[in-house]
């Protein structure tokens, strides 16, 4: 099976909608707002530059999304963030990690320091795990910061990938 | 010196707009965009409900101002978070922390679990020191995250004051 990471295209969004919507429905992830129409999430989710998003595509299907660009505006954009959704009925093909590699290796060619990752549920332990083997390190944990549906109160880590060595 | 705290009313912006932009121009403790306008400024700082947007008024002059709402919608907003700016030019009158026990108290008398603060720069030890008296923890810090105007790339940090006993 190919895994390919392309931009999202007009077009696009109603595919990845569906699993978007199913993902934040599911409680376990992402703390959006509960009204979530697909034309707000797209209007979250596609923000236009200077942030980008892109699908991941399996054997020509698009089973993935990411988004990704400054974290803060001004004095923080320096520092990029970003977002990850893959369809669960995708899930074990890499996906994720494509789409992670694919916002690592343009982040740093886009000439960010770092990036952070502001909200990731303790209890997403896939998504975890995925970090750190991309290099992100557990800056700290705001405990019970997330509400998840079969977990109650959990905490949300701060992760942060340094791109290039810290000037003291 | 009376310090007072009361809601920000129609009218206050543009005294507040004149010592929040010369803060911003400052470039030592908030990263917002670069080309912010009155307007564009109070649109971020009084965002209405379920915000709320106070004024620190010393000797009947407005010398503060904090804003504080949800830091998350949906599954995360549970949690607070707050941004706060006081005139150097009443530095030392308390005003900094009589708008945080302002915005501890009405967060905690409106059910919020507790309180995160998102990126406090690390060199601004006065702000950090007072967070820490009113018993906020350093969670993490993000390293070289912020570009102060004096000192380059330093950390933010984020902080957390818990308002209910975390439920394991």
């Amino acid at each position: 099976m190919t895994v390919g990471i392309r931009r999202l295209e007009d077009g696009d969004w109603d595919t990845v909608w569906p699993f978007f919507d199913a993902i934040v429905q599911a409680g376990e992830t992402y703390a959006y707002p509960t009204d979530l129409t697909s034309d707000t999430a797209r209007a979250l989710w596609v923000p236009g530059p200077p942030s980008e998003t892109v699908v991941g595509v399996l054997d020509g299907g698009i089973v993935g999304t990411a988004t990704w660009g400054p974290n803060r505006p001004g004095r923080g954009s320096h520092v990029a963030t970003a977002s990850f959704m893959v369809d669960p009925a995708a899930a074990g093909h890499g996906i994720g990690r494509a789409l992670g590699e694919h916002v690592v290796a343009a982040a740093r060619s886009a000439g960010y320091r770092g990036i952070q990752f502001n909200a990731v549920v303790e209890t997403n332990t896939a998504a975890v795990r995925l970090w750190q083997k991309l290099g992100f390190e557990i800056i700290g944990t705001v405990p019970g910061a997330f509400e998840s549906a079969s977990h109650g109160f959990v905490g949300l880590h701060v992760l942060y990938l340094p791109l290039t060595p810290h000037q003291p």
